[in-house]
């Protein structure tokens, strides 16, 4: 469901100054601050158009100015006051009574709200006792002189008040009436600003250079996901590449030295909830660069681009091990905002005499783990401790036991018979529970285990919060690095198998380089990822930049045709340098520093979940004579398949 | 052919500066010049990585300074010196003599060149004689202490010295090895840079908001041209769009008052020389502005982003109409860097007693025109006139006649016969020609006169130029405005048809709009292009803001499907502000502002004529599986219809 939005009530006036902050002292382009901070302008706003003012910007210093306004008729009232709204605020003009002014009255009292006028008058204080404190504007008034209405608004398809209730299908079909809501507006202006910082640091500060790369590409291998567009030579096709990749290494091997790109990328995963099949990623690559590097350098840009009013970032980031995180948060995403982490208990049960237990314990990598949720035992019930049973068992195929720390120090569990009252105390002291906390318990495979409790952990935090217990602070931003990760995953469908964990670019670490050629199941590699809040917003790693690495990974480890990468291969051999890079995803950044509840409330023009923009109909049919030209024809399903389908 | 470019010799050392010049005296922004100008710091390139100098920036005041740098192996000599390369510059490394060095000197001249190296050493001074004033570092060199090889290049394709002189699809092919060439490296860095300054420029000065607009969307009505993609729901297609020129003014009415984006747009026109098929343009739309506001905009913004190294900008740029730049110019992008202008000599062959001449006065809109060139008749040879003859003959149907003033004061040509001495001397003061002078002369209706004299103007400048006679200043940047375009025109293939001159939404000018309803095609347009020396850099429109106009013009003058449109069109009705823009093509206008042959100089990786990508040999084939998700397969031109082709 979404969430209620304000509806011009409270027009934000977020809007561009030209405002940079320190990042780190070392950072010597904005070392010199007063450059950067002190005489930073606002933005000239009327320049080149028809107002000279927004109706966000009078104040009582403008008292007797004449004034031009430009804006959206908000609403009118008593034949008084119409308010008049444009992107920066609302500003109430008063109509004059007298009869030389009833043509003007006329107009402003007739004319449909959500027209457009321009109005020109004169700023006036408003009466003692009418002044709005809650409005920037609210200390004066603007007495109508002459009014030009540029476009009549006819009838709106549901009362713009009552849009917020309308459902999201609804609000992206009129797209262009959502976009007037102040909310919408935030989020795209911040977005907008955020971005232009990132570039100012990384253009500005680190000589960075913007390198717009191909979109129209070739086929990745091992690349599914990814659309097709055919091309005029019959059965060949271009592909939109799901990132840059490939380009951004080869513009190292071509000496660009530092590339950066705010790139559009495309990942076709059918109906997948808050995907776009078109999202935007900062792309960042470096030469002669290691991973720390890499983390200061992010570490910067952040903490340089970040909204003045979401306060200030701390750095550098905690950083964790792929292998701790899933022992602790049972992710690779922790949510760091809170804690009940996992805890390993398997020295409490070591000796106990249940049989199910000790073969638990005693599969490969065999444990025993808990988590413990405060007061858990006083705010959830018996149907939530049934529904996380039944999300572990469906997702993770998981038992789950309870122990409930009772407020007379006894303790409610299913396990109760098997344990020793000294067993139960060490239980206690090991979770450190406190009365009527309840402690979740998991016995089996390390990872299995670990990845039950995770997401066991993550929505007992959403319950707790739904009865009014605070567990994450909902303006706190937990960054966190995550590292180490295993280079090759076993492949799901054929675990003799091994596929690249996240692409085949990304270099070993150099201690386990000598793994690859006899267990390169156990090589880790020099990826990291970014993680706020429990949502990944970046990625990247160190590239291999040795040609015969790359072959042998390629040919040898993953069985792939290296064929297809034949120029990046030889580009390896003719000089590479050391690389690395990483890629920001910038919608899910940006959705969760806003705290929208999904990416389509920071994009302007998103596609539904079935990837069709609900505004213009798209993707829409096409006649077969413009698909001639590309030698493809539409495969229909013939009636059959359908009817046998249904 | 591809000029000769300069490959490491003159390593040029553009760097981004953060630098900002003064706009124009109202920029409110900027006229606080102390916080743009004076303090802005150089980037600092060396922080994040494995160096600490570049290898362009060490001078006499580094000497002493223990450096590390990274690099390409340039070249070696004599066992003694290595040459290091980076994107900054060149920098001499110099090998020690002396036996414990031994191991150092074999790495440094045994490692192929082309090879990246990281070397550490002492800045010394180069002893006296031996300084290089040539080189921005030729006054040190560094005394190398350790050595590491990154990577060993192996084999090139071709000698690195050799490879400007291969061709164009070679150098594609090997894009990673073009990209280390000072031009490409500096094309590529001063479009990252002009990009910058233009966002700074809009963002920061003038509150634009940067918002990204999908690529997937729907097929424009009449938009031919449009590559298509693919969807899962059978026989339904994205379109890649040309512009986002429906989102642009949707944004305008969703009350987003000033948009501007580096739009990634696309066009499918086969192989066209010197067009790409995706390519990018500087997309800006504004609410309650006019055509002159938009004009002050750009050219502020042309000036703001200018490369210091490229003079300065005068403006306003000089503005013509579309008929005048036609009369005058023969073009709609006249190239005003030199005259030659097209000169209405009717009024001398008024009273000619020539048939066909008479014939062509009497036709509707008939004229006799003519251009002087001058010291045509010195420079330019028989066959060069009959070439000229043969270009106006075979792309304009217009015969075209001469008229050589000798340096006796008389006159030759093929219509002597028909003119006196007064009606030759009238024709010589008219043109104002001088001794040696070429005066070409065309006869027929107006347009088809004006377009071949236009192209035979710009034919006899390159002539002109190629045997040496200066006419064009190469450092010179003409811009010009050009307005007043009809609004339609007729439809080549059916004259009793008129179609959109640019796109169905540009308005008409308000003294026209009652011509809408009677006389269309008699109707100018809120058209404005953008020309620099002859190329049209830009283009754009005050819009249609309102729905009835924008229905009758689609529906009743164009003929048009509105449906496909309804969506714009209820946004008109829904409180639409008056609204105008214009897009900067960025390739081409990089391109000439770098001088570069042609648009793929400053492109990372372009596509060739034909659409493919050289080096990953895109488009490919794509299994036939990959297809049917999408529901398309391919048309293979059968063996028969290809037989029968051949």
């Amino acid at each position: 469901m979404h969430k209620m939005r304000p509806l011009y009530r409270s027009l934000s006036l977020f809007f561009p100054r030209t405002r940079r902050r320190v990042a780190e002292p070392w950072c010597k382009c904005i070392s010199n601050t007063s450059a950067f901070n002190a005489a930073a302008a606002p933005a000239d706003l009327n320049r080149f158009v028809a107002r000279t003012k927004t109706c966000g910007e009078l104040r009582s210093a403008n008292v007797g100015q004449e004034v031009t306004l430009c804006g959206w008729i908000q609403y009118q009232r008593q034949g008084q006051f119409v308010v008049l709204r444009d992107f920066q605020g609302l500003t109430q003009i008063i109509i004059p009574q007298d009869e030389a002014a009833s043509h003007l009255k006329k107009v402003l009292c007739n004319t449909p709200v959500e027209s457009v006028v321009r109005v020109t008058g004169t700023v006036v204080s408003r009466p003692p006792g009418q002044t709005n404190p809650r409005m920037p504007t609210g200390e004066i008034e603007v007495k109508a002189e002459t009014v030009e209405v540029f476009n009549t608004c006819k009838k709106l398809p549901f009362e713009m008040k009552d849009f917020i209730k309308k459902n999201e299908a609804l609000r992206m079909q009129y797209r262009y009436l959502d976009l007037r809501s102040a909310q919408l507006q935030h989020n795209l202006r911040l977005r907008s600003q955020m971005v232009m910082r990132m570039r100012e640091y990384l253009c500005n500060c680190y000589g960075f250079v913007d390198v717009e790369t191909p979109t129209l590409f070739k086929k990745t291998p091992g690349g599914a996901k990814e659309f097709v567009v055919p091309s005029h030579e019959p059965g060949k096709f271009y592909s939109l590449p799901q990132s840059p990749q490939q380009f951004k290494q080869l513009l190292m091997i071509g000496g660009l030295d530092r590339y950066f790109q705010v790139a559009r990328c495309y990942r076709d995963e059918g109906s997948k909830p808050d995907r776009q099949p078109e999202f935007t990623q900062i792309d960042i690559e470096m030469s002669f660069v290691d991973q720390a590097g890499i983390r200061a350098l992010i570490e910067g840009l952040l903490q340089y681009s970040w909204p003045e009013e979401k306060g200030s970032l701390e750095t550098p980031f905690p950083s964790i091990s792929y292998s701790e995180a899933l022992a602790t948060y049972g992710t690779d995403k922790p949510d760091t905002r809170f804690g009940m982490k996992i805890v390993d208990i398997s020295d409490v049960f070591r000796n106990v005499e249940a049989g199910f237990l000790q073969k638990s314990l005693s599969e490969p990598e065999g444990t025993v783990k808990a988590i413990c949720i405060p007061q858990g035992a006083r705010h959830l019930q018996k149907k939530d401790l049934e529904s996380l049973n039944e999300l572990a068992k469906s997702q993770f195929n998981q038992a789950i036991f309870h122990f409930i720390l009772r407020s007379d120090g006894s303790v409610k569990s299913q396990l109760s018979k098997y344990l020793n009252e000294e067993q139960k105390l060490e239980l206690i002291r090991t979770v450190q529970a406190n009365t009527e906390d309840l402690v979740l318990v998991a016995a089996g495979g390390h990872e299995k285990v670990c990845s039950a409790l995770g997401k066991v952990r993550l929505v007992s935090a959403d319950l707790l919060e739904e009865r009014g217990v605070p567990l994450r602070d909902s303006s706190a931003f937990h960054f966190l690095w995550v590292t180490d990760f295993p280079l090759f995953l076993l492949k799901e469908e054929n675990p003799n198998e091994l596929e690249s964990a996240h692409h085949p670019f990304t270099a070993p670490l150099p201690s386990d380089e000598h793994l690859l050629y006899t267990d390169p199941a156990k090589v880790c590699g020099q990826h990291y990822d970014l993680v706020l809040n429990g949502s990944e917003v970046g990625g990247g790693s160190i590239r291999i930049h040795n040609a015969k690495q790359q072959r042998f990974i390629l040919e040898s480890v993953l069985k792939e045709d290296s064929e297809l990468l034949s120029h990046l291969l030889e580009a390896l051999d003719s000089g590479a340098p050391p690389h690395g890079g990483i890629a920001l995803g910038l919608d899910r950044l940006i959705c969760l520093i806003v705290g929208a509840p999904s990416i389509r409330d920071v994009i302007a023009f998103p596609k539904s979940f079935k990837g069709r923009d609900l505004m213009s109909n798209a993707p829409d049919y096409v006649a077969p004579e413009e698909l001639e030209p590309y030698h493809v024809q539409v495969m229909w399903p013939s009636a059959e398949a359908e009817a046998s389908a249904n």
